[in-house]
């Protein structure tokens, strides 16, 4: 009986990512039956100072990386905020998942008391990798799959909770 | 070195629900200075067929203590869901995490293998412990707590991402 920072992390990110990826092609295909120019929905937001669907896409996706890289102790890698349509969107969803899913496990193996630094805006912070996972990652990561979701809802498109969850 | 369900689970509840709590106080305060009814926040939504304000916050609280409790191996406490007012939902927030609290941490221990079954709407689900916590527990709690947060956010609510995460 083990608990691992793997399982804790990159599973769940995995499944997460696909649901969201799968919410935006359903996005895709409703902008095109009802003509609605697909740049409105990657453009949208909640609140005219929150952050338009791509950057929840954007950060979403640099969360994920982000914590696969620093847990298994290897380089970031980048992903430069170009994306603009939401194919784009979706093939950035994509290769996060192959990224995070190509790390191998054995490599998070005591990354729960690795120190871990990173830069978020102008503050350097610094976590046990504990407190990054479960602290930072986690509550960064779901905050913006579920705005990404809560945009597209706002804005008419139908989905539910199990676009969301995927099947548990 | 180790990881412990616990760990994964209730420190970063507890911020997350006194987070919430303390950004439905400045709800409240701002409604009052605004003359704006509360009940409306309160049954504010994101889409017609969204769940009310209300509501995130009866599940993410239904989420919290029932990880603590199905985790710990007790019985999961019943909370009517009869709140109607923000005060009335802050006291529900800080009576969760009083309970999830007050869980003796070790009674986690090897929950990760246990079993878990519960009801959600007509379905019967088993996992084990680790699944039931990192496949739906987690992504449903921060699923409901950041809709609680956007709906206040999209009503025009004076709030950013740090009253969300807290100070990590």
């Amino acid at each position: 009986m083990s608990l691992t920072m793997h399982q804790a992390s990159i599973p769940a990110f995995v499944r997460m990512l696909n649901n969201l990826a799968a919410i935006l092609e359903k996005a895709a295909a409703w902008a095109e039956a009802r003509k609605i120019d697909p740049s409105v929905l990657v453009n949208a937001r909640l609140a005219p100072d929150m952050a338009p669907l791509k950057a929840q896409v954007f950060i979403a996706t640099d969360q994920a990386k982000g914590c696969a890289a620093r847990l298994a102790g290897q380089e970031v890698p980048s992903y430069p905020d170009v994306e603009t349509t939401l194919p784009e969107l979706i093939a950035r969803l994509r290769k996060t998942v192959e990224f995070i899913s190509s790390v191998p496990a054995e490599r998070f193996e005591g990354a729960e008391d690795r120190t871990i630094s990173l830069k978020a805006g102008p503050r350097e912070l610094t976590f046990s990798g504990r407190d990054y996972l479960f602290g930072f990652v986690i509550p960064n990561f779901y905050f913006h799959v579920t705005t990404a979701y809560a945009i597209l809802r706002h804005n008419g498109l139908e989905i539910g909770k199990m676009d969301y969850i995927g099947r548990p």
